[in-house]
């Protein structure tokens, strides 16, 4: 009987299966993901991270992610520190700085000494038609009409569409309800991800984030990048926020500059390693 | 760092954590059974199942159910199939009928070639103090008023309590809304779990479960028992009867003899082996 080894991991509470398909011979089909992903029958996660021999020169490795239906996605910031310390501590590199061949395009990841993980999360694109929102003119705030209620929202693009809110209580934001009519709001043709803050100082934020098609989630962190970008636009935050999400935190790095990036720092946890049959 | 070595396995979808405590030095705290338990942070599963030497003389092992609240409790049908085969795969006895002790008492497990395992799950007793249920009179049918309709039940222990009753289409049958309804009837004092099941011969049923504090199941051992014993009671059924459940399926075997134990046959399924650090 053929055994496949994997490891079990988490970033801020959104789990992972993790495999090193390099040393291992392993055949992905959608049905065999979806038995892996059954919390009851199988080992349960949202998502499977596979570790693949890089296909460019210079680049580390090639890292593929499926969903707990099969399908093959593009990007999970919490999936790729995982990823990232999955490398480092199986000794598939000496690195510490690790290029990755993603499904949207290279990126880089560091891993530093308390096994944190630093992420190039990308430029945010603040042009309405990047989410798309159906707005002509891009403005630091719209204002749109939900529910009876005129939001002030801020909208930007860190790859997938995030709309930004302030509230005053984290804890007794209406998340589910704005959340659920934000993210099928006919101005958000490709619905969108949707982000309560609460602001505590220049670098403190406390967020919820309403991701699209998924309802509240422990963490997302392109929804952090979203609403770090969207609150230093706005002059609320420094360049530098610790931002407590329900599952953790996360550290957002941001300067504003018309070229400058976004950076994530994050944890990443190994739970436990495993052995799984696979015929 | 020390290290824990365990399988993860289900039983009909109901899924636990086993532990080899006689091979490996473990400690239970309620906190780090939660943290085990928990699908995302952890490992998952509904229960954990600790293999101990057993502490009488002619008995094989000692068997401990912990629930993911870190709490210890006293039977779980799938989780027995799940100790023994565990017991016979990891080579801890050459026997294939294993002596238990639990904290209910004495049981024994027979694995049979196919991986089945065959459990005694004891004698039904009907008398309604043995639930409790506040019928001074022991009957074959109980008519009990909820919610405005007046139902036939019948009612039984089976080391737990149980009611059960009839219905047209498995499908269709309000489940939740009688479940709970029935679950907290002040009849039942102690609250009752409520098997809806539907006859399709004398020798199969298909049977849901509404399990106390619970919801409604997978799969539930006792449950398909006290189906089983309720229906033979009531001559819809014969000595041996397959019951389905949304998890899968189990046999169980019933003479009615006033002596006689309930034998219950079902799966019992390896899904991985894993190691997690243990501090």
């Amino acid at each position: 009987m053929k055994t496949l080894k994997f490891s079990k991991m988490h970033g801020l509470g959104n789990d992972f299966m993790v495999i090193d398909a390099i040393n291992q011979q392993v055949e992905f089909t959608p049905s065999k993901v979806q038995a892996w992903a059954d919390r009851h029958f199988g080992i349960g996660f949202d998502q499977l991270l596979v570790v693949e021999r890089a296909q460019q020169v210079g680049v580390d490795f090639r890292y593929r992610i499926f969903n707990a239906d099969g399908s093959e996605v593009q990007q999970c910031g919490n999936g790729a520190r995982c990823f990232a310390r999955f490398v480092v501590e199986q000794g598939l590199t000496d690195k510490h700085d690790i290029t990755v061949e993603t499904a949207s395009g290279i990126i880089v990841l560091y891993v530093q000494d308390n096994h944190w993980v630093r992420v190039n999360m990308g430029k945010p694109n603040f042009a309405p038609a990047s989410l798309p929102f159906e707005f002509a003119q891009q403005q630091a705030k719209y204002h749109i009409q939900v529910a009876d209620e005129s939001l002030e929202i801020g909208a930007v693009s860190m790859g997938n569409p995030h709309a930004v809110l302030l509230v005053d209580d984290i804890d007794t934001a209406p998340v589910a309800l704005l959340g659920k009519a934000l993210e099928s709001h006919p101005l958000f043709p490709q619905r969108v991800n949707v982000g309560f803050a609460q602001v505590i100082d220049s670098a403190t934020v406390k967020l919820r984030v309403y991701e699209r098609g998924a309802t509240e989630t422990l963490a997302c962190g392109t929804g952090a990048c979203a609403a770090m970008v969207v609150l230093r636009a706005w002059q609320l935050v420094g360049d530098d926020v610790r931002l407590s999400l329900p599952g953790g935190d996360l550290q957002v790095q941001w300067d504003g500059g018309p070229d400058s990036v976004v950076w994530m720092t994050g944890p990443a946890e190994m739970v436990f390693t495993g052995t799984i049959a696979d015929d």
